[in-house]
């Protein structure tokens, strides 16, 4: 994993996931469009074709991709934005110190602005609207749609014989094959969204919805007490490496506009953000002091750098706040505790729920999508499934209706602390609250007594609900509620993630979703130890753990494993019954004693015929388990 | 965690976990019986009570106890067993070289004996029987079933007026409080299991059944590639300090007798084996050289030496074995795929099969719990809820009725790799094959692409079998099909399965269950580090991760963290937002506007007295979660 930027102050891991290559598969539709893929190369003894995956990683993991910080990332969508003829250039709003939490000119704390800063951003011409859901309701298929169409049917079209169409969709409605016109219709009703802001065009097409793949999402940012732009910018490009399909910037403190630049600049997966956190600094941490002029000047900022999606949380309505009064936790949202603490000073009605259709328009004339705020979500598992948390949900399917009827795409933020028989109907009354809008949870953590293990007490609960219709899960890392995650918290928390919503899109159904694990069962089985390396989420720890025991380069090609040692092998001994089974001129079933007396007679020779034959068998040694 | 065994070949760590003490709660039924729990204290701020939490570590823990690995344990049970009138002590089985697989007298490989030897083991007299489930039946309350009484009721009493019984238990009896009575009858009936070798009365009894606390087992043992009994001895005392409730010795290869001896006398917990790994070493290794006879002197030689449960693949039927070569990755449990080899060899039904209700014989006149082994159970996704499976599962429960006949104490266990949507059924048909015999799974794991995380996508699985009814849940490492685990592996394990087996208490609405819960977030809430610390599964790693953003020890106590910095706080806010409410003279209701107009009224006044004193709070900065 070399770093090419060694030169520039920022440096970010590039080159290939070990063992595989980029691939761009080219679209029939739209000429020049190709869509990045990752392609896993199996040993030739396998007689199997390579795996395709799906991949996240952007231009950072193509060798042929020349990656400059300072420079960003190539624009991709710029053509297709600019061809539809809905949008125009105008001077960008003046960043102002308050926008980097800097009251005055100092920037002795201030991180290097991005150099290629864009002066002219874009913006939907007067009273139009460039969202996604709007073309799709217009029957307009975008290159966008293309792009996720051929990027959701990876491995289909190879496992189009053997669809394995075997899972519990709980009433999802997943194709087979994934059409651009299925991609259009699942956004025109809202089902699904592609956060794409007109403002981001280094960003590569993705959907959030029920009927496609889960996906999931990094959290980065700095904060008060630790502020580094360039360990954020290397901790997205990381983050994306090993999955992450969104990475939101919940960046606080100083610096914050600047940082979200080199982020955006750099990035090929949509970005999202809490506007509020960044209004709250202009007003110096004083919640009672914001005002609507200062938070709508912050989205606009905002969606002229470009951010695909907003995290609003404009369901924490005056009514509500003395139900979370009453909570063992309170209330844990950093948004929601804001807003509840200006509904209080003023004694008002949050601005963020009567201002809802000033926000939406100006979401409409950039494509931000809204991923609104469960700033009520339970803290605790005491708190799970309350009063408050589902008064505010039922408040944002209210609100998702109101953004769908100016075409804004719309995702609902879900729970935080959940105990496993509660998971359920947190997903069922989503679903009828805001009408199938995708769901986009925390985890749910299903206990609150494993501080430290939290990516996992969560992972347990992604999985689920991601298997009962969350279409995207937000990770948690190791560190969640003690300190703040470095590199190798975000990697744990990704990979934690990634086999949540693997595991879930298998319970799903999710047709080719079980390719990947069928070829690297079948290449543990053959002892293909680079292949089975190489299929798995995290190549490298992979690997490394197996070098532990067996550090020897031979290891890697032998017929055992550390476990059982050379001597004795049950994966080379179910090896030896098929091989047995295959000499044989009946098949095995015939000679297998069902009926004892018939069995006897020919037992004596085939046991002769074993013996003679049996014994030169190799006997090797493999992958036990507990016994 | 000092080793005060350092002038010992083998150093186990010792000393109380962090922030909490030993303390041993008497028996009114049993004089002079005392049950081992821990205790953590809470800081007096919080005024509340200390909070017990079940306790496995045995004396290791205990500041009064004197250890001493070459003497082994003190034995608790001894004068429990003699008490009972029904054993004879009689000279022990000779110890044969090839007992540690050493043909002839070669021990250079060896390890040293057990100093402290039993001559003469315990065995039931004459066709007696001394199974705690012949007690039972016969309407004796033993001191083993006062003793998990005791231990599981733990933290009831101080919940029993808020008592929690929000649950879903999938059609589980779990009473609100554990009588002696209600122990007799569980395992009268075979619905839970009290693993008890009389010739181990170092253990503290524990009960393993779908209506007690689930349990979670780890995997130790030598290897034919790494063996070294004093890292054995070492993770096995590591293993219960974070909450392993038995150990199985998985040993192969050499010195397996000497290292389980050293093993047993060590263990407060009870220890379970794969006699068949031994029996298959005694033939150097060619299963087909396997016969009865050394099977069965290799059960009497283990019974002798205290092991508390056998697992034994009776189901693997030689009809059953072409189902298996059908499959994708064929046999995966190695005493599956040894039988498997046999029957094919000789072309007969498996002798484990034929000869059961011999074994059973041998099984009660030691009180040796069957672990009815899962020989075909599915090493992939691919291979889950298959043919061969379910037949050897209902096999499985054929036998059980089997043992039960003649008052042996039985558990079943379980897969495996088993995709999310498929674990239900297992749980169902286990409970209709098997009578409710506690059902003991691995895992399973709910995904085969991510080696190097297994212990997280079993603990996904083995959370949600957990939930529907499994007893006891075998650990996976994080090496898992990779390598051998490390004491860290065997950490991460525990910790993993301990938090996956709570979460299924959680949501199967276990009493009591959610104290522990509650008692950490009111500390997460109120701020109190160290008792939020104290209270988590690993104290040790939640108190570093802290420290790592936040090392001043003053941090520990300050009211903040590094999520949001000392500028912000949502925690604190919620504070502020229930001062504000009880600093008012009617409640926060009243002045809510749930009616705007009328709300206008009170609102300039309520605004100015929020003004003059809620800028006066002090604005601290805590636990943010996602936005």
């Amino acid at each position: 994993m070399a770093d090419i930027n060694s030169k520039l102050e920022i440096g970010v891991t590039t080159g290939p996931i070990r063992g595989s290559r980029k691939i761009h598969v080219e679209s029939a539709r739209f000429p020049g469009l190709t869509v990045a893929m990752r392609e896993i190369s199996l040993e030739p003894s396998s007689g199997e074709p390579p795996v395709r995956v799906y991949d996240t990683s952007g231009p950072y993991t193509d060798t042929n991709a020349m990656i400059d910080i300072a420079a960003g990332l190539p624009k991709l969508r710029r053509d297709w934005i600019m061809a539809r003829g809905d949008v125009e250039e105008y001077d960008a709003r003046e960043v102002k110190p308050e926008d980097n939490g800097l009251k005055g000119p100092d920037r002795s704390a201030g991180v290097p602005a991005f150099p290629n800063v864009v002066k002219r951003p874009l913006r939907a011409k007067a009273g139009g609207n460039v969202s996604q859901m709007h073309y799709a309701r217009q029957g307009i298929i975008t290159p966008e749609m293309e792009y996720v169409a051929i990027r959701e049917n990876l491995g289909r079209k190879q496992a189009k014989e053997a669809l394995i169409r075997d899972g519990q969709d709980w009433g999802a409605s997943i194709p087979d094959y994934v059409t651009p016109e299925f991609v259009r219709d699942e956004v025109a009703r809202g089902r699904a969204i592609i956060p794409s802001n007109i403002n981001h065009p280094e960003s590569e097409p993705m959907a959030i919805g029920r009927n496609f793949l889960v996906k999931i999402n990094a959290n980065i940012g700095n904060s008060a007490v630790a502020s580094d732009v360039a360990s954020e910018v290397d901790k997205m490009v990381w983050s994306i490496r090993w999955g992450a399909d969104t990475v939101m910037d919940l960046s606080t403190g100083r610096n914050i506009h600047d940082t979200r630049e080199w982020i955006l600049r750099n990035s090929p997966v949509p970005i999202g953000t809490v506007p509020i956190y960044q209004a709250l600094e202009k007003v110096g941490g004083v919640a009672e002091d914001l005002t609507w002029e200062i938070f709508r000047d912050t989205l606009i900022e905002q969606a002229e750098q470009g951010v695909d999606y907003f995290t609003i949380h404009a369901g924490v309505r005056l009514p509500y706040i003395p139900l979370a009064a009453k909570r063992m936790t309170g209330i844990v949202s950093r948004g929601g505790s804001i807003m509840a603490k200006w509904c209080l000073a003023h004694h008002k009605e949050s601005f963020l729920y009567e201002r809802f259709d000033e926000i939406t328009e100006i979401m409409k004339a950039y494509d931000v999508a809204y991923s609104l705020g469960d700033g009520l979500r339970p803290g605790s598992i005491y708190d799970a499934n309350d009063e408050a948390q589902f008064a505010e949900l039922y408040t944002l399917g209210e609100l998702t209706k109101r953004a769908w009827a100016q075409d804004v795409q719309v995702m609902i933020e879900g729970p935080g602390h959940v105990p496993m028989h509660k998971i359920r109907e947190n997903m069922t009354k989503q679903l009828e609250a805001c009408g199938e809008a995708p769901f986009y949870t925390l985890g749910p953590l299903v206990t609150d007594i494993a501080p430290g293990y939290d990516h996992i007490t969560s992972g347990i609960g992604a999985a689920q609900i991601g298997w009962y219709g969350t279409a995207m899960l937000c990770y948690v890392t190791p560190k969640e509620h003690l300190g703040l995650p470095d590199r190798d918290d975000v990697k744990v928390g990704v990979v934690t993630y990634k086999l949540a919503a693997h595991a879930a899109d298998l319970a799903k159904g999710h047709p080719a979703a079980q390719v990947r694990d069928d070829a690297l069962s079948k290449a543990r089985f053959e002892f293909r130890w680079r292949d089975q390396f190489n299929l798995s989420l995290d190549p490298d720890t992979a690997e490394q753990y197996h070098d532990q025991t067996l550090p020897a380069e031979g290891a890697k090609s032998a017929h055992f494993c550390s476990m059982c040692g050379p001597k004795f092998c049950s994966m080379k001994i179910s090896q030896e019954v098929r091989d047995f089974a295959a000499k044989q001129n009946q098949p095995i079933e015939t000679f297998v004693a069902a009926d004892e007396a018939e069995a006897e007679a020919g037992m004596k020779a085939m046991s002769a015929k074993y013996d003679e034959m049996g014994r030169e068998l190799y006997i090797g040694a493999g992958g036990r388990e507990h016994d």
